[in-house]
């Protein structure tokens, strides 16, 4: 398999982990996002949304990152990603969708952009913008995850799924723009248990390829 | 089973239809977005995430759109939502996503309540923010729709699913606000067959309870 992503981008970090849980493994190609690679007609031709990341296997390319992970999960089912009931695989989903829909689509580059030009905002807003929605998401996962018994050492369960995959990247980001995260205990307690296991720490920013 | 939902949220409107197609019979909770009922200390116990819809089903409360309308699908097989290969279905959900993540969210109403106060934005600037963000989600889908060999009379094949439930109540909010569909005959041709089935229409904002 060959994965179009970029190290800074936390979609594609969430197909990193995947890729590493199922103990797959796969090269990079590397989409500079700041210098717009995702722009060159190559990558448009593959990908004609132009985000990353996109996945090829076997001839074929998926993309949007959350879909990728079910294809993952779909075609190399251990260890997997979402429980068997279709109650809990909702929770799981909705829990990944508050992330994967609701924080980070909010907080892409392309809004970035558009936030600075046209509208000039100056970075300072941008960055309270880009909290303000980890916040909002934060918020709501915590209440849902604190509250709910089936939430283990992982936001499901004691083992990794859909949801902590997606959450893992989102902590990057709210790290990296200084959130303060004393209001979310039980995401830095789910944070600190998957950071624990090789298939986070791999896929980590800092270490991929074309990391700056 | 109990939709909370908003005659407006196409949120809401996408499992509409999905109930509508499964033909589950279920009734609605009004919660009136503009009078910010969803800040209600009664719904926010329900979906602490404060947005709609929330389904009620078994004494379970789901969220987020689409794991709700695949928990549908998998307690409600006839007819599927999804095709049977890994591949299309990744096909299918990669398509869903590209609505569902990257153009709904960021003109959600909190959005562009934010746009306004505190950013400060006039409605004119506020509805150019709202369709290129539909025109950039419906480029990518034109895109990857009229080159593909599975398009049919839907986004996959002939029978209506995921991508479509979700394509329609986007192309209700470009018409909403204007939005120029002439580059989109793929999308206008799909939009048209399913508005055809009784499922997609029964769901229209307009044919709704609390329509305004």
């Amino acid at each position: 398999m060959k994965l179009y992503g970029f190290f800074r981008s936390s979609a594609a970090f969430r197909v990193r982990i995947a890729l590493n849980l199922k103990g797959i493994s796969y090269e990079q190609a590397s989409i500079h996002l700041r210098r717009n690679d995702q722009d060159a007609p190559a990558y448009r031709a593959l990908n004609p949304q132009g985000l990353v990341p996109a996945l090829e296997d076997d001839g074929q390319v998926f993309i949007q990152s959350m879909a990728i992970i079910e294809y993952l999960d779909e075609t190399h089912p251990e260890p997997p990603f979402l429980p068997g009931h279709p109650a809990d695989r909702a929770r799981v989903r909705g829990l990944a969708q508050i992330i994967g829909c609701d924080i980070h689509p909010i907080n892409n580059l392309r809004i970035l952009r558009y936030l600075a030009d046209p509208l000039g905002h100056d970075a300072k807003t941008v960055g309270i913008w880009y909290n303000h929605w980890i916040a909002k998401g934060f918020e709501s996962l915590e209440a849902l995850l604190s509250r709910d018994e089936q939430t283990g050492a992982f936001c499901h369960g004691d083992a990794p799924g859909l949801a902590d995959i997606c959450l893992v990247p989102q902590c990057f980001n709210a790290r990296r723009y200084e959130l303060d995260m004393t209001p979310y205990p039980t995401l830095r307690r789910i944070f600190d248990n998957c950071m624990k296991l090789p298939a986070f720490e791999k896929a980590r920013p800092e270490a991929q390829p074309d990391a700056e």
